[in-house]
């Protein structure tokens, strides 16, 4: 109830703060037979990694995970896998001053406020972005599961500080390979412009990100309030700097008609469109799931802003530590673990739910 | 696990089909000692009811709830409330002929998959919009635990059919009072027009609605799978229509920066600005909560639409019945319920949560 | 959470009070394609119903149960199955003196405690036993998932007002066709005698049910919280009347020797022994299960008992209405049932792990 | 749903393996503003530890624990609290030899099934007792919870190998300081006698522990499926060797009658009798809980057995390591951890019911 745990058969459970001795997390339900070791889980992490990409901090973390449980002569045995990766790095001294005194777009407010006044103030502790790290762990095993299925998951930024990729561009099965996941050879040079501009101002950047998952079995999602748009909007906007998520055709949808927005089937269980983003009625229909994130800009910037103190009275804060200049590309990683878990989690769900067993 | 309920303390569990006997459902977790009544919930469902507002179909339901069970004496036990509407109008004839093909923009194939073969094709069955009835009478026990602590929630229409209403109009204050619950006095008018002209090509409008929730508390909401928008999101995303939600300035935020986009705070626990719709780190910040739903056309058309049937063959389906033009306005009083259900969720959850208890 | 679910992918929601307009429940998660109607929900109410067998009261509840959702053309669609039964039979009057005073051994006190005074008092409302013909009908499902595995559950009653069947008598197999489900031929007679006595005292009396599970494949249940044992306690234990269960051995394995418990292994995935009672490390072995539950006597007793009264001052009280002189026989398919429901719930859950899948 | 997590609000998940790198657990739920410490575990752990009491084995293992989140400057900060205890004294050598082959008593044969042929065989795994550790250090959480509403457990063997303590004897306030943590004086000269038997003959012995809980608030506990009991007796019998729960008078109420044992209430919220253990309907009734749970001897015995191995063929094995001679006295810590779990658990949910919140 507490919030750490996502999922239903396959259940992530975190735990750790930006600055205290580390982080790190424990899947249950995960079924037994999976190969996984630690150099797997390493793997996603270094993409996941600070000083990574063109919007990066400086800060290094070297992010080395340790598997701990639920594995045994190199495959899953069907107990908790659990995973630790130590905090290096910490510069807790950086934050000394912000004990008194609350970031704006930060969670330092709603946190004092929601445990009367205790909170880890290193860095927004919890609600720090460092907390991820244990969700790409344990997306690692998600993937696992899906990739037995042949489902695979790809992501890419569309637009970032409001430079969009035009949509006929969007190529996402090289997004990984280009700067910024970019979903187009051209954006990323737009890009650097933007960004060079909001590095000099001390300003921050949000943008778009893109996520399709090929090959879905028809039947995952549950009616009515487990539709599989709910678990995956739960599940993205659990990361805490997206602010709004769409599939398919989304907000475009709201402005279309009902002529133009239906799919028409074709024989062979393929659609002449994909409107829905491979959802009917909260179901996977088999076509790619189709979804966008908005990812909001970094609130900690490099420019005097006004705030309060714990004592209520007006302040001034100039946010230090070294912080990255927007979420992208970073978050992809994130968000595609947490895509992962949702669908595993979906999938192992509808597998009891087949007639006949 | 199956979907049907929804919330962790306050729990809402729903059932029945389209046309079936009938359809209700029970909420466990309600506090004892709030007064509710059967004209309480008939109250809120007489505004879901078909036959409601510019966009209507002619279909009739009384939808005449009847509590059942964990109210004595006019108050709640703190035992399940069970309610149920009996279905009246049922025409399943109507829905003879789709046994065998599957509606475009419908559950009806991805059911069909799920549950190999089996479904209840009557009119949509469980995916039916008619199921929501149960949670627009479940949500009025949420608004009664939210209403004792002074919360309350609003709703608007603020576009339809691709007309917007001009952010500097928006006035959610009177929108009930005005056809298709709009968000200004000018809207309605240029609304007819554009409903007047879909109705007679046989198409479908979709739309956007809007959501602010006054007078909440700070500190609901959980660290970091259950942050208030994923649980929103998730609540907003499971009814069938809606294909995208964003809070505060959601989509509108991955184009802004951090300097902008950051909301000040100022003495009294108020901020300058609420790009955050009322959300910090997942956490309620005690400001509004502002969230935007975009509600897609209604999948049944008056045209005749390629599909295919049971066997995979190509066919054509002219979906006959009686529906409404837009889920708006009648898809509104569901997102407040999926909304209020949440949030007292969250509110219940919180007050155990107070130190010193 | 507030416990009126149990079960977590078959999950049964109860509701209803023995004096209200009726009880009845709701199954989330029941598999497409089971055949299903009011007549086999019907035919196991009949063993639970009240003027059934030499313990019962002469009150009578026709426990007519009504399907309301879930099932199409005779079969389970996997969407939620709702039923219900009307209280026809309610003399409330007979409890109307039982609003300010509390029956010792009954729920009285601890809900008025627990809601802070709030109840409906009403023989026992929410906390009568007449709650358990929803399980019963409940379990009828969860019977169907196992049968379709070839899972049976068998029950007697091995003891009743201290006097025992001694175990080289216990015959499960043609207890149901005994009165009072006795395990022996000559039970019933010792039986009687006890029953007329207690009768004739104003008393009522308790006894032991024994419970076995034929056919259960190897592997159901989870390490380490939700051992096979901890599941079916809870299950067992949320009647009511039982004070305790025992597996296998139970007690009688606490005064044994590790040489003298252990069963040893035998070709073929049999065992020479049982006192494990089909359960080892938490998980089935493929044994039959064995348990066993203390059934405590019936509370209300046509004696004068010493109790207080709403403002804390002695009284007394000589409880009115109508009751049974013991739980047994009707508690047995109330057993039953929540075995039912544990088993089948284990079994949906243990299909997803097979690897492989 | 894997069965590694215990709890509602107040949620512990274990992982680890008796021979894996080490074990530990996340205690989610735990409100703000807690001193704890490191130490306040490694207290408790020590009444665990092996090489204790008389029936101990010579194993050693330090059981050193950390703690990895949660805390700040040395208050918990309503975030999730890991801890982790190295495997320091591991010699799996000593179970190389039983990857190939069952042991009797053990979750060898029912894991193997579970899992399709994958486990960790080196001393049980995930089924060893030494997970159990991990219990109790979570169970120090929930006793702090307890404790600050002055609700406290005390425990003690009031049997062991067959020998009883006399129900007059047991004084229960001083069993931690005696050896066996028995509930008389006069008990472990009589047991020792009972124990150098059986360790001459390679054997191994079960006993019966008694658990009380004092100054417990009438009000926890859940109608219908959550009673006090059901949630107790699932949390007692997911220890491993449980095989048998009762409340109060427990099998014994079994034999007795209505007028008997009921308990009378008197003025001031008390009871002439409590032969409910504290539980009326399934919720606390203010007076103190009993309840005993019975503890099957170890499975691990110094004699030959007959098994079966992998391939099915018939086998002789004989169980080498160290273990202990009996579960008591080192289960009995486990078993208040659980008993502490779940009440504190219970008292966080009944907190959030309290009509007028």
């Amino acid at each position: 109830m507490a919030g750490s745990s996502f999922g239903r058969l396959l259940r992530l459970t975190t735990f750790g703060e930006s600055h205290g001795s580390g982080l790190g997390g424990v899947v249950d339900g995960c079924p037994a037979g999976l190969a996984l070791s630690e150099a797997d889980m390493q793997a996603e992490l270094e993409l996941r990694k600070p000083g990574h990409g063109p919007t990066a901090t400086r800060r290094k973390e070297s992010d080395r995970v340790r598997l701990l449980s639920g594995v045994f002569a190199g495959v899953t045995t069907g107990t908790p896998i659990a995973f630790y990766i130590v905090n290096e790095d910490r510069r807790s001294h950086d934050y000394g001053d912000l004990a008194g005194v609350f970031r704006p777009g930060h969670a330092d407010w709603s946190y004092f406020q929601k445990y009367n006044g205790i909170r880890d103030y290193r860095g927004g502790g919890r609600a720090s972005g460092r907390e991820t790290a244990a969700r790409v762990a344990g997306g690692v095993i998600a993937k696992k599961i899906l990739c037995r299925r042949g489902v695979t998951i790809s992501a890419a930024c569309v637009e970032l500080g409001g430079i969009a990729v035009p949509p006929e561009d969007v190529d996402i099965a090289r997004a990984g390979a280009r700067p910024y996941f970019a979903a187009s050879d051209a954006a990323p040079a737009l890009w650097d412009t933007r960004v060079a501009e909001a590095r000099k101002n001390g300003d921050t950047l949000g943008g778009i990100v893109l996520i399709t998952v090929q090959n879905v079995p028809a039947g995952l999602g549950e009616p009515v309030f487990d539709k599989l748009e709910a678990v995956l909007a739960h599940a993205v906007m659990s990361v805490g700097a997206v602010k709004g998520v769409e599939f398919g055709a989304g907000f475009a949808a709201a402005r279309s008609t009902g002529s133009r927005n239906n799919d028409p089937l074709l024989p062979g269980g393929m659609f002449a469109s994909n409107h829905a983003g491979g959802i009917l009625g909260g179901i996977s229909s088999g076509q790619d799931i189709v979804l966008r994130a908005a990812v909001k800009p970094i609130a900690s910037i490099a420019q005097k802003q006004r705030t309060v103190d714990r004592e209520g009275r007006a302040a001034e804060i100039l946010v230090g530590g070294r912080h990255d200049l927007a979420a992208i590309p970073r978050v992809i990683p994130v968000l595609c673990a947490m895509t992962a878990l949702a669908l595993a989690d979906a999938l192992l769900l509808q597998t009891r739910m087949e007639p006949g067993r």
